[in-house]
């Protein structure tokens, strides 16, 4: 599947919309605002700030973010009583993500933030949504001084070339890098992680002002060892059950689910500094891990409309539309059982703050 | 009607879409294509290149003005051998403009600049939505070079004011500033332009560097006169008739019709160089006016289908969705009468290009 094209969150404001389904993103971005408002006061010094979120996808998560930046740097200014700054803030995600959805919520969001901050003339807040890939050069060379991004990082630009050799696949009755796979299948989707991450930070490096910061969270393994079973993936596990169970069921082919593959890659911390360092051009401010295990405080329904949200246009793309509602009955079943037969899900997430260096 | 969250062309791609119904438009871009990129050509000498497009709406004749526009600057740097520019351009339109439908067609846009300048590392063309209100501040202070403007201008922030006057109409039978108004509707919608284009001209104002230019293009009036008959509004004329045979139908209710007005008001050149000049930030590099007759070269269904994709929003908000069928049916009908019947049809449009001078 061609990722550009194809790959978006479930768009709108329906029951199955992304932007009903992500309060675990919202708890991510939650979790990580300090050393976000932190990051972004430090970054942010010039007369005009230019921020971006990375994979904003539709919902009001990305606007939350920026509105805590935005608020935090009017703060930093008035307490050091300087003037306060212009905002450009750069909304991206894929071209074919919900914007418009995404663009109804910001008059309401631009107006509370001139609201807020009307002593005197009020402050300028320019919202621009910039469809494109990440893993390349989205803005202007020098022209960011903070970007986000929350979630997105752990898609990988495409599904890893050679898990298809010669329509005969690899990584058979797997839809990612699972406990069961192939150890050339973890070889070939960490190979694409290393040249979609490099990609990232060369963009990003280009697209930074010296000093400029980022900060991201996603999706990492709490192992550097690739075959270490993932506890974390528990609901991509009951996802690939669900799908061999369709398989028994005859509703989907053999063929079909042994030729598909999510281009999903959780790294490692270690890996991720071995990334920073080979690229050059970033200081690493903080790097952490930590385990979340608020998964259990949501009903399996819930939880299958979450994932549903983010992966149902790969699914279609690949399966077909109809099978989509067999597949997700089956899939919250299968979480039911899984949520009460163990302790140990949740996931782990990384967040990393890194700094343009002057010496890139 | 709110025109922020209301007012749209007709979404998608579809046989009633915008994106299929704008050749008028596609016209009236490829006429003021030659002075748009001298002014561009003149304008743009930075390292990196800001455009806006303003009143985008979401087919394909947007991105064809920014591609030639960005052409012509490269050639121009080529010719002076000199490096070519980075391009951040920005899309502008009201928030529930159809931007999904706009953003699909950027990846296939930039790919294809990027091959044609390939000289080396190619081109960097970033391109981001910008939703908001063009009569007020959309970038930060000094952010842009090159502004357009086709076919917008024409358009007001809103319906006059005191076109209802304790719910009494005083614009009866008449949903424009038509030949058949009274005076007091000519002056009530002049003084919302002049509002509203102050607005326009201080924004733009700041938003563009000194020597910055903006081309802008739109339905202006032919005389100064505001009273004199207006040809070149037959299709709205035709729309107003269209509506009151349909309360004449019993399909719409007299007092309906009677409260509906368009927020549309097509300046004279001398009333827009008043406005120029009374702003002060601006030299007017070029302003003409041209008489279009092209109408004439579309069947009637067509000519009806360009007005829908239009017009539709504010019809379904004011009268609701069940009266577009029959109205555009009777309103096709009509049109095939009058393009019989008269010789003098077409519109006129005014060309205007100015400059950011360094005093203001």
């Amino acid at each position: 599947m061609d990722m550009v094209r194809n790959f978006h969150m479930a768009q709108g404001l329906g029951e199955t919309s992304y932007a009903q389904n992500s309060p675990l993103q919202k708890e991510v971005i939650e979790s990580v605002m300090d050393i976000t408002l932190r990051s972004a006061m430090e970054a942010c010094a010039a007369e005009t700030v230019s921020i971006a979120d990375l994979g904003c996808s539709s919902g009001r998560n990305t606007l939350s973010v920026v509105e805590n930046v935005i608020r935090a740097v009017c703060e930093r200014r008035r307490e050091a009583t300087q003037q306060l700054p212009e905002f450009m803030v750069f909304l991206n995600d894929l071209p074919s993500n919900d914007f418009n959805t995404l663009f109804s919520l910001v008059p309401e969001f631009v107006q509370k933030l001139k609201a807020e901050h009307d002593d005197g003339g009020g402050i300028l807040v320019s919202v621009a949504g910039a469809p494109g890939n990440f893993y390349g050069r989205l803005f202007p060379s020098s022209s960011l001084h903070f970007i986000t991004s929350f979630t997105s990082l752990h898609w990988l630009s495409q599904v890893p070339a050679g898990l298809l050799n010669n329509e005969e696949s690899v990584n058979k009755g797997n839809i990612y890098m699972s406990p069961a796979s192939p150890p050339l299948v973890a070889t070939l989707y960490f190979e694409r992680f290393q040249k979609d991450f490099n990609m990232f930070l060369r963009s990003r490096s280009q697209e930074l002002v010296v000093g400029g910061k980022m900060v991201f969270s996603f999706i990492g393994r709490r192992s550097h060892d690739s075959h270490e079973k993932i506890n974390e993936c528990l609901l991509l596990e009951a996802l690939e059950k669900s799908l061999s169970i369709l398989v028994s069921q005859k509703l989907v082919t053999e063929e079909k689910l042994d030729s598909f593959n999510l281009p999903f890659y959780a790294p490692s911390t270690q890996e991720l500094e071995d990334q920073v360092y080979r690229e050059g051009s970033f200081t690493i401010d903080s790097m952490k891990q930590a385990h979340d295990w608020t998964i259990h405080e949501y009903a399996p329904k819930m939880l299958s409309n979450f994932s549903r949200a983010i992966i149902e246009s790969f699914i279609c793309h690949h399966f077909g539309e109809e099978i989509i509602e067999p597949l997700f009955e089956t899939y919250t079943q299968l979480l039911c059982e899984k949520l009460v037969a163990r302790e140990d899900i949740g996931w782990s997430k990384i967040i990393v703050v890194l700094c343009k260096s002057a010496a890139s």
